[in-house]
């Protein structure tokens, strides 16, 4: 099994924020998240800032499309970001627009498997050609104070990956996490606040690095 | 009943775009909306700038919120929002959230009706303390070639209006469509291409005006 990819997060009110722990913790991340938040905050200036300072990581734009699916893929890729993400729910056409835009460029995008996604849903987009969902705890299941992932995740982690999506993992994932997936194959951690916020940003990222190479690495 | 509001979406891919067509029609219309591709291409600024430039009118922050409601709403009242905007189908937390930020500064929320909301989830935002939610005509039937406003919009305009809502009317509006709305209860008409990209905006919007005018105001 390949080892999963870190992702760090950047959902800062503003770039200085995300800049300062990033500069810290990029040598032990693979791919930069200009988040929600991030790009609403600082708009697509925060994504080419990140482009110019990390031309060879891979930069994910989470503008969460749910519409005007070709206008804001086209502004993120012009922008620097490799991949865009979008929302489970967007209207039907913004997929095939969004994923068209992608191909034309060798980009990616990427699905946020939102509440209210279905297997019916998921295998379109795998018919479609979709490579990449993100998966999330439910949200309810949080609410009822289920803290930490269970075997209802692994399964539907598991099921779409043997659908042929390569599948990120995120929901407040804390490197104590990690070796619960063992086996299953998680493509992409995200980590977000336990790096940003860390007192030690590097010594957070290599504490999710360390133990995600010990989760999946074998000999 | 009253005359409807007329609101200007500005969603370019650059502020300086938006500004020009504004600078022109602002004397005509209600409201500003900075649109949701405007604020990810520039971020909040976009916002902070629109509401130095026109303190008395009403800004609404497109940011279509979808989580991180209390973030964001807050981001984009600080940046000075009258109002922002939210999914239909956004967690359900996030509306209580994002009403809660309004409420305790004295400013609003609106909902915006995308594919898949439900009368039942319309009852539960009316019982919230909801007020505003935004229509837009059926994307499944614009692809099927109806390209017009019909009686199946006009009926469920009402219906929420009954339900207690404010509802702003969105979805490629041309000043030949207002007639058809006629006795129908519409909070704010948005217009957005049909003034920005108009060879004169301000004719433009003024078309918009009083076309409004004289389909709502009665002696």
């Amino acid at each position: 099994m390949n080892r999963p990819l870190l992702q760090m997060a950047l959902d800062t009110y503003d770039l200085p924020s995300a800049l300062a722990p990033l500069q810290k913790a990029h040598h032990h991340i693979d791919i930069i998240e200009a988040g929600t938040i991030l790009c609403l905050a600082e708009g697509m200036h925060a994504v080419r800032i990140l482009r110019s300072l990390f031309p060879d990581k891979i930069l994910l734009a989470d503008v969460r499309i749910a519409e005007a699916g070709s206008i804001i893929s086209k502004m993120a890729y012009d922008a620097g970001a490799d991949w865009v993400s979008v929302v489970s729910g967007a209207a039907p056409s913004s997929f095939e627009v969004v994923l068209a835009e992608a191909q034309s460029r060798r980009k990616d995008m990427q699905i946020e498997l939102s509440d209210g996604w279905t297997w019916e849903m998921a295998q379109r987009w795998a018919d479609m050609g979709v490579q990449q969902v993100i998966f999330k705890r439910s949200r309810d299941l949080e609410a009822q104070g289920k803290l930490s992932w269970g075997q209802q995740d692994f399964e539907q982690i598991q099921r779409l990956s043997e659908m042929g999506f390569k599948v990120t993992v995120t929901g407040g994932v804390k490197p104590a996490d990690i070796p619960l997936f063992a086996g299953i194959p998680v493509h992409i951690f995200i980590a977000g606040r336990a790096i940003v916020k860390a007192d030690n940003p590097e010594a957070a990222a290599k504490e999710f690095q360390d133990t995600i190479s010990q989760t999946f690495d074998t000999i």
